[in-house]
């Protein structure tokens, strides 16, 4: 069985180091392709060049200009492999527009020690059945975007006061996540799942598309099957500019990713 | 008049987008230079080649080697220069051997506007005279490395257990912070800011060198004169890594930057 994300950032090998992609519409949001996606579709590429060190530990992505369904050109470039970790750059462009540049450092989460002394509040969240798809968003808000019709959303029924035009004004999203098509959870999928809910600014009432600059992800473990609690949050939103911080717990209720990103106010 | 910060991020051209800079046995932790200062020197070079856009608004650092005092070679490269901000790729190396790989996205802080809505808490410090400085440590505890008598550091007496022998345990640590020599804080001065405490670990009876795998800062306004109230945090000790935020607070009660590295735990 194939599935939709593996579909999505497919890549064939045009040369060394070089790929191409196709930006599907099923991942757009507005005009332009989800960062998630586009970001998981550089790790692969970077993956493809690493076989013993698969994982991205930590992964810097830096945007250019916003990504279009089409064509796309991804390159990937080993500045260093070292002992257990690797040092590499890749870029996505399209039609020579330059789109995404990313530097990572890459390496093997199995081998990784298992000591767990994470201090983090897991995120609260209703059951599953108790919570929000998008699906049930009331008519006459905006139609569901292509992105979302890929993805199983649940949001906290207290942090979707935006769809109403009531917005909570704390500055945080809460939401389980999975595929729709029931593929699980890897490292990969997890870059896409730290940019996939709506920009936390929703709930600030500030509605529109927030371009991000920026977003460093930490892949810290492999996610085990299932459901994610996903949770957004943002404190310093100043000149024009906000943070986003995300974390991803896992079933087991393990952090297994934290991000931030920087991006723009809507206007 | 000369300040030792500025002495110590000077670079010499030595080509195009090519710097020679001299790594200080002043600026030293344990055998290797500190990573912030690194950052500020990388900072400092990408800074030359775009006099227009001269703020790191988002700055990733991927470490990959620990740098020795003496020479080191920079080198920059303009991947793109947009209208509002540009994005730039740096390397600092030694002898052939990398040390450091940054991605960057610049530009002029001076040119956003003045919104702010941060909600993020203030670090809550009691005044300069009651915090600790390093130099009160008790007689037995190690020696002050060199990048500490370059830095006037004081910190909450709350935090500083761990140079007893009696950590918090909370993995947070705060402090006033300012140059001894009197220099006033400016973006590349928050780039060694941002990492020029001891790591958070210490927090956690975790004591020794705890190598930083990537920090990416977020440069968010120019800091005002005077002190900068510095807090960092970790939530997330797990798999031998942990993470650590910081913010920095400017003496005008803005938060002027924040960043979250990923680092190794100390043996």
């Amino acid at each position: 069985m194939s599935f939709e994300f593996d579909e999505a950032i497919a890549l064939t090998p045009v040369g060394e180091h070089e790929y191409a992609a196709e930006l599907g519409d099923r991942w757009q949001i507005g005009a332009a392709v989800n960062g998630g996606v586009l970001m998981a579709t550089l790790g692969h590429a970077i993956a493809l060049g690493l076989p013993a060190k698969p994982d991205p530990f930590a992964f810097s992505a830096h945007f250019m200009s916003a990504s279009r369904p089409g064509p796309a050109q991804v390159t990937t470039r080993v500045i260093r492999d070292g002992g257990t970790v690797a040092t590499v750059e890749a870029e996505l462009s399209q039609e020579g527009q330059q789109r995404i540049a990313v530097l990572a450092t890459y390496g093997d989460l199995s081998r990784l020690p298992d000591d767990v002394r994470t201090s983090a509040s897991p995120v609260q969240l209703p059951p599953v059945e108790q919570c929000v798809s998008h699906e049930m968003a009331p008519s006459g808000t905006a139609k569901v975007p292509p992105l979302m019709q890929r993805l199983d959303v649940r949001f906290d029924p207290a942090c979707v006061g935006w769809a109403l035009g009531e917005p909570s004004g704390n500055g945080e999203l809460r939401a389980w996540f999975r595929m729709k098509d029931g593929r699980e959870p890897d490292p990969l999928q997890l870059l896409l799942v730290l940019d996939a809910l709506p920009p936390v600014t929703f709930d600030l009432g500030l509605m529109g598309w927030a371009p991000t600059l920026e977003l460093t992800a930490h892949v810290r473990a492999r996610p085990a099957p299932g459901w994610l609690a996903v949770c957004t949050s943002t404190s310093n939103l100043a000149g024009g500019l906000f943070e986003e911080d995300c974390e991803v717990w896992d079933s087991t209720g393990r952090l297994v990713a934290q991000s931030r990103q920087l991006a723009m106010v809507p206007r």
